[in-house]
């Protein structure tokens, strides 16, 4: 599953125009270049940091923060396509680190300490980070379905990410 | 956008064991497996028909009902490999008969009958074809996440798409 999120993403986003990749829900909310750069930044200081003090501390100190702002600033100026390729690129990285642990059924169990959700085990780290990429293609896909609020007309009524029912 | 989304879909099903793929939210929701299906359904019955319908009848004559369950019997027994081959080949040709349209502004703003709805137009009916992808795509990662609802122990209460929240 972590695998695909990168190919995911740019299958749905890589050539867009900025009318599509930068527009949000308003207000403080995200748009999809927003997103990508979440990623990127979890990428670098949240999943596996948190896997390998997990490894070499367990609950003995706290998880780093993780900042949700933080590629407001990073990605600013930046192209798409660069990020997008540098999602994949980290990722694909990850994976080769997180496979190279070569991790059993007990390091799975084993603890950490997140600095405000308390005891967590590495596997719910790991499932986390799967349920995660899944949230932001969800949230990038309703972004965008948002923007056809209006241009879809009577249709409105059908479509349950603009009418914001769930089916 | 219409020629992303066999490529989202495909980048994040194709080849995932059944647990993900057969996997929904309980009673008569749907699995990734029947969405597929449902876009297949659309191809061939719904979208591409009612352009042609609008430029033949205009208003005259509603649209045929759309079956939002056909796929349901229409899938039994296929790969979902197949599905989404089928997906993205239907797909190819609509947009090929689409463009072959040269449709103008004038035409975009040609009338036809939903048989529920009223009058809508052709443009409506293009952004909704748009707009319907997208959210299938929301509901497809949606139900993935839900998957890992327990999985994620006390991560639960951050990740939007399992607790609920929108943000």
């Amino acid at each position: 599953m972590l695998a695909r999120t990168p190919k995911t993403l740019d299958a749905l986003l890589r050539g867009l125009p900025d009318g599509w990749t930068l527009a949000h829900e308003g207000g403080e909310t995200w748009s999809p270049f927003d997103v990508i750069g979440h990623l990127i930044h979890g990428e670098r200081t949240d999943w596996m940091p948190r896997v390998r003090h997990i490894l070499a501390h367990g609950e003995s100190s706290p998880f780093e923060p993780f900042d949700r702002f933080a590629q407001l600033k990073a990605s600013e100026g930046r192209a798409l396509t660069d990020l997008l390729y540098e999602l994949a690129s980290l990722r694909a990285a990850n994976l080769q680190e997180l496979r190279g642990l070569a991790l059993t059924d007990a390091d799975l169990e084993r603890r950490g300490r997140h600095p405000a959700l308390g005891t967590v085990t590495l596997r719910q780290l790991l499932a986390t980070w799967v349920a995660h990429d899944l949230d932001h293609v969800v949230q990038v896909a309703r972004v965008m379905a948002n923007q056809y609020a209006d241009e879809v007309g009577p249709w409105r009524a059908y479509l349950r990410v603009i009418s914001g029912t769930q089916g």
